[in-house]
């Protein structure tokens, strides 16, 4: 049966040159997409074969790229695709990318070679989509590509949602959102809209304090925002380490937590198994996600039909940030 | 060039088998052996050239086992490993043993099946030995095989001597040592020998609490050596884990730290690279140990002359933890 590499090599061009002419998904010079045409029908290629083809030449490797091993995040979701994969007897090649467009890419490359059977990819470079081709077995965790790679997130609408509803349950009246944002999409921007959607819904006022990333000093701009917003009784932190910055402020301003300011955080990942978790925060499913996006590839490579994303749900855990 | 899979398919055996035979390193049934000496002899086959048909069939790829990434020392020090890889062009098969033997040997049998040109391995499971070979290229961290396997590890017996010199250069008086023991030979030992020496030296005395692993209740039992010993101002504690812990019991007993008691831990590793190191810590240089353990395996591969162990430096890092 012919495959993308039979395409790639009568034409004389690169795997990846083949998937963006065929999902129009990148440049390519009008010259080699006539030869990549010209080979397709020549060979009466067509592509709903490249799953197979991925299929048929197995390495029982998979690639993991994420910005750096160390942070309990992303080493704890490492952990999790390496047990899945071993379940499945499959071996995991890791990649730190530290948001290097061009390791990135490397590890692409060793998809459309056939070098590993599939990527999941933690990314926040904004250039690396023109590389990825949705044909390949990709799955990104969070970032949405502007293409059509699929993704595997949790739920953060619901999260910002949950926090708000806990922290008004739990007594707080004058809420605030602090966190910031990244130039390109993701889904963490979900947080502060549920946020809004939720306290909107009950007609609440809140605060937002959102800073364009990098965010040179958070406690400073945290100091300042609580400052200026003294009455302020209740706070949602885009993020754990947002939270624990804040709680600092909170006790540098002579307050208390939770008894004069509530802090609920996102994330809820300790640094090791053997640490408690005692911030309040919402939980996301680390170990479903790092599953699901192992299984979404394997069932990409079978041929089985799969979504386009996967939100799973987050939870609230009740630490010693907010009142019982 | 006659190599070891030679020896071994001519035996018909495996290639651990004959690494086995040949460095005398574990358990092989007498006909067996008699079948290896003969390929041996036929083939006329020198030992010497192991580490040249290693370098003659390269992958790229290194593997590394870790016993868990969801640790601030483990994931930082994967981290640098696939750092220095990416640097020379290495690929990382990473694997989470969770100390199950069965995993740990499916890696060592990929190295002598030549999928990958090296291992690095921090393990602490005690049946291990028999299947590892001082002629494969390995580097453990840390642990002392019972056989020649090379090791990295940071200099823990000094590490002991500066944690005591600082505690006395701080003003404690009546010092001790509190933490674990694990029935494995293990670097770690030495930070308590360490300790001692440098008081015995000084003839000063001290107090021991030294648990077996797995210690079920570290709190408990630090609270109740504290309350049987309640003039102690100065604790050296195995690792930052138990450190923090201590910390803990001497708040809940109504002391404070550092002023009523000092406390400094071991190891130095934040959960990632945005946060502080607060405690007082005796720092292992975990990016040396990295590099130190690629570049070794490297050089076995280039059959260059290589150290049995390397030993890497520590330094005091001053947190709050400490007087000044």
């Amino acid at each position: 049966m012919v495959n993308i590499k039979d395409v790639a090599k009568e034409a004389g061009v690169g795997l990846g040159t083949v998937s963006r002419v065929i999902n129009n998904s990148g440049p390519v010079k009008e010259s080699t997409k006539n030869k990549v045409m010209e080979a397709i029908e020549k060979l009466n290629y067509k592509p709903n074969e490249v799953a197979r083809s991925f299929k048929m030449k197995q390495t029982k490797t998979m690639g993991l790229i994420v910005p750096t091993l160390w942070h309990p995040f992303f080493s704890k979701f490492a952990m999790h695709v390496e047990e899945r994969l071993a379940q499945l007897n499959y071996k995991l090649i890791l990649c730190n990318s530290k948001n290097q467009v061009e390791k990135e890419i490397s590890y692409i490359t060793m998809l459309e070679n056939n070098k590993i059977d599939g990527l999941i990819a933690i990314t926040y470079s904004d250039e690396i989509d023109q590389y990825i081709s949705s044909t390949l077995p990709i799955v990104s965790i969070d970032r949405h590509f502007t293409n059509d790679v699929i993704y595997v997130t949790s739920d953060n609408l619901s999260g910002g949602e949950l926090a708000a509803k806990e922290l008004l349950k739990r007594g707080s009246q004058r809420l605030a959102y602090l966190g910031s944002q990244s130039m390109i999409q993701n889904e963490s921007k979900n947080r502060v809209e549920g946020f809004k959607k939720y306290l909107n819904g009950k007609e609440k006022n809140y605060k937002l304090l959102i800073l364009a990333e990098p965010v040179e000093d958070i406690h400073a701009n945290v100091k300042n925002f609580l400052e200026e917003n003294n009455d302020i009784d209740g706070i949602f932190c885009i993020n754990d380490k947002w939270a624990k910055i804040t709680i600092k402020v909170i006790h540098d301003l002579g307050k208390s937590v939770p008894d004069d300011i509530q802090v609920i955080g996102f994330d809820g990942v300790t640094a090791s198994k053997d640490e408690e978790l005692n911030l309040s925060t919402i939980v996301q499913p680390v170990q479903e996600m790092a599953y699901s996006a192992v299984d979404t590839i394997i069932n990409i490579n079978e041929g089985q039909n799969v979504e386009q994303k996967y939100v799973l749900p987050v939870s609230f855990h009740e630490g010693n940030s907010t009142k019982n």
